[in-house]
């Protein structure tokens, strides 16, 4: 996935000859605690936050040219980067929002926390009654009770919880991925738990073949 | 994962007969866009973002109390509610943070989006390896070589793309879980995968056992 994936696009930008009283009024209006300065190019000139845009009214500053930070001095990230990238950036560094440009230096947009929260919790969200779905149709051969009987063994196994195959069945439909790996102690963990109920249905299934 | 373990607990709050001059320079100095009211209980009243100051300070306003937003309209969460909870608020609602309280209404904690990105993006941070080497334990009598071969099988089989057991284990040591997902087109693809490559050495090693 790459940055312009996951940016806004109807960004707010504003011009460092504009007024900090004004500015803040579009800030408050478009609910954005930070903004990018451009010129008439849509070049990056500079940043504003609120915390500027507060200690320029209580100082009595006019222009924003006065308080944004310098171009410098703002982190950001290319349009064709790994969203990765602009992933670490937020966390690492506790932006709520960067500047995106393109190969002429254009801002052509902004990456905000929460839309990367957005996109990052999506996948958590996944029901893991979704992945058994796919393991059915990829172990041919295997029933669906077949499944969830040798979930409920492998869980037995592991956990020492005396859970039958129904219990399972009903857990696995409720339970988002996020709270699987959370409930088994990790995303590896996890997976070699479904690995080895693979591998029990897949013994299952030839042993049955032998007969 | 319970709200509490995501939250920040440092956070900075403040009383209702402050000043807004004075608050504003408390936020910028703690670079926060946001931060909860409280009474001398800690008991949660109000909540101000940077919008409320910046209009506050242009509009002559004195107080906080003047210009917060009042304790019903302030969306919150339980430091016991599933983290998930918080994680959906923030990115539904473009919160960049949320107040936490416990049983008796005391504010014990913000969560910020930025927190919130750095715990879901540890996840996707997983090395692809790492998940290869607990399927090796799980997989017990196959070896890490026929473990790659056949994964290099399932690859060739699935997308036609002519890899080495080699370039595969180069692959997968460079490869995080969040570009893997992203490669295969879904977590369910990813997994399914994982279980054909079980599959896979689960059947050669049961031929091997029958020779």
């Amino acid at each position: 996935m790459k940055v312009k994936e996951i940016m806004d696009e109807e960004f707010i930008y504003i011009t460092q000859d504009q007024s900090i009283e004004e500015v803040s009024i579009i800030m408050e209006n478009g609910k954005k605690f930070t903004t990018p300065v451009v010129d008439e190019n849509m070049h990056l000139v500079g940043w504003i936050t609120s915390f500027e845009l507060t200690k320029g009214l209580r100082e009595g500053n006019e222009k924003i040219s006065e308080v944004m930070h310098s171009k410098d001095s703002i982190v950001h990230v290319h349009e064709n980067n790994p969203a990765r990238l602009a992933v670490l950036e937020t966390s690492h560094n506790k932006f709520v929002s960067i500047p995106v440009l393109n190969d002429d230096g254009v801002v052509v947009g902004v990456v905000r926390s929460f839309d990367i929260v957005e996109t990052l919790s999506k996948l958590y969200e996944i029901k893991v009654y979704k992945i058994f779905k796919a393991m059915e149709q990829e172990l041919k051969g295997v029933s669906w009770d077949e499944l969830m009987e040798a979930s409920a063994i492998v869980t037995r196994r592991r956990t020492g919880e005396n859970v039958t195959a129904e219990e399972y069945e009903f857990r696995i439909k409720e339970a988002t991925f996020g709270e699987a790996i959370w409930a088994t102690g990790g995303l590896e963990k996890f997976f070699v738990g479904l690995i080895a109920i693979g591998q029990l249905v897949t013994a299952k299934k030839v042993a049955r073949a032998r007969k």
